[in-house]
């Protein structure tokens, strides 16, 4: 009873990821999304493109892994992909967050949760490139949904979406071809995302 | 490409999922949870809970299943468990959103999804009924922890939740235990859950 105790109290604290806003407009433009509905999309994604992950890849685990991505943003909040300062205190807000909440588990449950965390945070393996590819694709497709509104209002350059998606196209090549052609440059075409020479 | 855009058809689509207000107030009681981030939290906690599964539960399938559970509910909208009326329409509004939205998917993947939820709706297997034990669990969790308060809204009765738990108790006997302990009978005591002879 201790030990469901303790999952319930995680369970409980999870919730916290509904009220952690992200910069991408959910479909009909009226609000911005949170934390909790990015997970379930980019985990529904994964199983939806499993096919075009590199051969031998896990699905299983990348779905658990982005299911529980995010969840360190509850203390840490959520910081804006291109965000250059706020992403230099991001690893050590993170860090203390994960050190928190997952000592709110069973020892074995939290290590397991550590290590999903962990791996999805070094993006070493197959399975943390791909979940990466689904983080990154998910609010590409909802920002070109909705009309490249958000990234217009935070200005954001062409160079750094594909500085960002550097192993997208290693990772899934063909996903990464269907991203540009249909998400990236209608809206570079429109003014939308800068292409201007720096 | 062409197997591509369907799939990314769906995943927009599926983004109406976060448009779907359920009965059940998210832990801060500030608003009603939507069915994106229901799914999310109970596929979490299938993640979490799976050691309380009978033995040889595939926890990764459940997970799955929860992710897709709901995605019906796009166009027929969420019926409250315990709105009788409205669940004699239940069955045939949403096998009618299932024909259409899995036949957005190309055709293997489509029969994928519609088989997980059909086995979903079904609920004869022992991931199915896993599935079901999340899927009512993460409300009732949400429940207790909002003071009873959407059950004292609805005026609920125990013997309706005893009614739709039925199985609970038989595929994840500790989980009732703790249920039944934590969650209901606290609202029992305060009234915020009916006892009365009817």
């Amino acid at each position: 009873m201790d030990r469901l105790e303790k999952i319930f109290d995680f369970i409980l604290e999870a919730d916290k990821e509904k009220f952690i806003k992200r910069q991408t407009y959910v479909s009909d433009g009226s609000r911005m999304e949170n934390d909790a509905e990015h997970a379930w999309h980019a985990a529904l994604m994964a199983m939806l493109l499993g096919g075009f992950a590199k051969k031998g890849t896990d699905i299983a685990k990348v779905v658990a892994m982005l299911l529980v991505h995010d969840i360190v943003e509850i203390d840490a909040g959520d910081t804006y992909a291109y965000d250059e300062q706020a992403k230099q205190s991001k690893l050590e807000r993170e860090q203390k967050c994960a050190a928190r909440l997952f000592s709110v588990l069973p020892e074995d449950i939290g290590a397991r949760v550590r290590n999903l965390w962990n791996e999805f945070e070094e993006a070493k393996t197959q399975e943390s490139e791909f979940a990466h590819v689904m983080d990154n694709l998910q609010p590409m497709m909802l920002n070109a949904a909705t009309g490249g509104r958000s990234w217009d209002e935070h200005g954001v350059h062409i160079d750094q979406i594909l500085k960002r998606n550097e192993h997208t196209k290693e990772y899934a090549p063909e996903l990464w071809q269907y991203a540009v052609e249909h998400f990236l440059r209608p809206n570079m075409e429109k003014g939308m995302i800068k292409t201007d020479k720096r």
